[in-house]
């Protein structure tokens, strides 16, 4: 399989990203990487692997930054996000890796049109820990206008993600409201009950479920709109921190003899929660595999993000999200 | 200021209910309780205090179960939340508290149509712990439809809440978004804020923040709708569990001979995190005080909400939002 990877995207490009991808090759042998961004540059970060037949360098000249808006895709016509799209739409890479710009790498599906046959629209599936294990939630922000039956397919793909990709078997998928009765939250959540209860999924289907569920772990897939998804996602990452930085204070402020031990434990938890979100995670419903990393990647996540890439092509989820989206009658969605 | 404290609402009414009203009484000389419920078990609960001119009773025979939808109001005629709802409308009581059915208490604010005058929509504020103190974030779940001009006024009674009832002299007002450049998000957000843009609040509006804004307290006042802004919250207690409990699990592994010392410290923090939520949530808006309670509420909950609603009369929050709002331009909100 080979995958390009944006050299020039995240916050320390391209030093650390380079070197998660010497780390992916070394890792999996059937890895073919295309590195895109500026060669010197790149070849550089390489350095003794820099002629490695593994590694294939294609030139770019430009970046998109990290607060430009997406449509800068129109008017930089040669920046390493828009080569590694250009070189998945004409099947010269089966896969692309980023930790640039997220929005950018949204609008690249969209420009390419490069979507799986019947989606609608593509929506980011991140993995997040809770009480009982990983849990896929989607979308987190490619799609913050959805339509029920956007919302409807993200069931679908993400229940086929959790099973290629996590191993759980049956599913079970939720829909995240405000109350768990019918009836309860807005019209577009009404509506997308209504589609989940007449399709084929309807037996996987558990309902409305709430914000607490979540890390609860009540369901498998948990579906939202990215608008509420991404704020869900940003909001988890804040509570993380203020709370493990109460519970430092609180809990060292507390010991005498054993106060490093306790120290290194907590962080050993920022770490362990944090490492669940390097990875990246993948825009489904794209006819290829994207993954999109957090801009502050190091060379482990982008080594993970890589590997998960290739596994994600080897465990046919595409093939699978194709199959599962056939079964939905057209009358339905 | 007398206040109707709904007795039979909440998990474990109405034991610790009436115990909470109790507690407010001895505290603030100068409030007065109504009591609205079964008359034999709140005078069972007062027990020696069933005689005090403090505490009257308003005797009703039903009482809206946690899981009944809004709308039963209009069906069950003599609920203890249609009682306190009806006593405040006919200027019997300025206030009421009630741990019950959140749904049926903000759609009693909604069948009376008690707003303070230029209030479109009441919206459900909480405030919250950050790295820079307490925020208050809203509307929380009262209104999972809103319109931008919704938005707009929660933006304007959020802020004078702040000032009034935390102290903050110049409270900033942040819009809750999926980033921070103007264009970014939905219809909704877009149209509010340029609202914001064109009001008197400019000078205080933040513009958009994000998720990972809340806990860091970038603003004051964080302004959503009630579906992003409940499910934002509960997600977040669902957060603190699971990190508490990883970090439980952590640091009580990883010491020996102080294990007791780091779990008294990790319990204090929870509670801390859970006692600021356990005050009640005024229910922004209408005319009189509305406090509504978490259902689990115990009696020191109840007696914080009881005197929070005092308090919320005493610091003319009323009176400032009312003349806050006259100062939109109509032609904008």
């Amino acid at each position: 399989m080979r995958i390009a990877l944006d050299a020039m995207g995240g916050d320390f490009a391209p030093g650390p990203i380079v070197a998660g991808a010497v780390q992916a090759a070394q890792e999996n042998e059937s890895l073919q990487i295309t590195l895109v961004g500026d060669r010197d540059q790149i070849t550089a970060a390489l350095g003794a692997d820099a002629g490695s037949p593994r590694f294939e360098i294609v030139h770019t000249t430009q970046v998109v930054g990290m607060d430009e808006k997406p449509t800068v895709l129109r008017t930089k016509r040669d920046t390493s996000i828009g080569k590694c799209w250009e070189l998945m739409a004409t099947r010269k890479v089966q896969g692309l890796v980023s930790a640039g710009n997220t929005g950018a790498m949204t609008a690249g599906a969209l420009f390419t049109k490069l979507f799986i046959k019947g989606v609608k629209r593509p929506g980011i599936a991140v993995v997040i820990p809770s009480l009982q294990g990983p849990v896929v939630l989607l979308d987190v922000g490619a799609n913050s206008s959805c339509k029920a039956e956007h919302l409807f397919q993200y069931g679908a793909m993400g229940s086929v993600y959790a099973r290629q990709m996590l191993g759980i078997e049956n599913p079970t998928i939720g829909l995240m409201n405000i109350g768990t009765e019918e009836g309860k939250g807005n019209d577009l959540v009404r509506e997308t009950l209504d589609l989940f209860q007449a399709s084929h999924l309807r037996d996987r289907f558990h309902g409305n479920v709430e914000g607490r569920d979540l890390y609860q772990g009540t369901v498998n897939v948990f579906v939202t709109d990215g608008f509420v998804g991404n704020i869900v996602l940003k909001v988890s990452e804040g509570v993380l921190d203020l709370v493990l930085k109460l519970a430092a204070n609180g809990v060292l402020s507390a010991l005498d003899k054993e106060k490093h031990l306790a120290e290194a434990a907590l962080r050993r938890v920022a770490h362990e929660y944090h490492h669940s979100a390097t990875g990246g995670a993948p825009l489904l419903g794209v006819d290829g595999v994207c993954i999109i990393c957090h801009g502050s990647s190091n060379d482990r996540a982008i080594r993970n993000a890589l590997l998960r890439a290739a596994r994600h092509g080897d465990n046919k989820v595409n093939e699978l999200i194709a199959s599962e989206l056939e079964r939905t009658p057209t009358s339905v969605a």
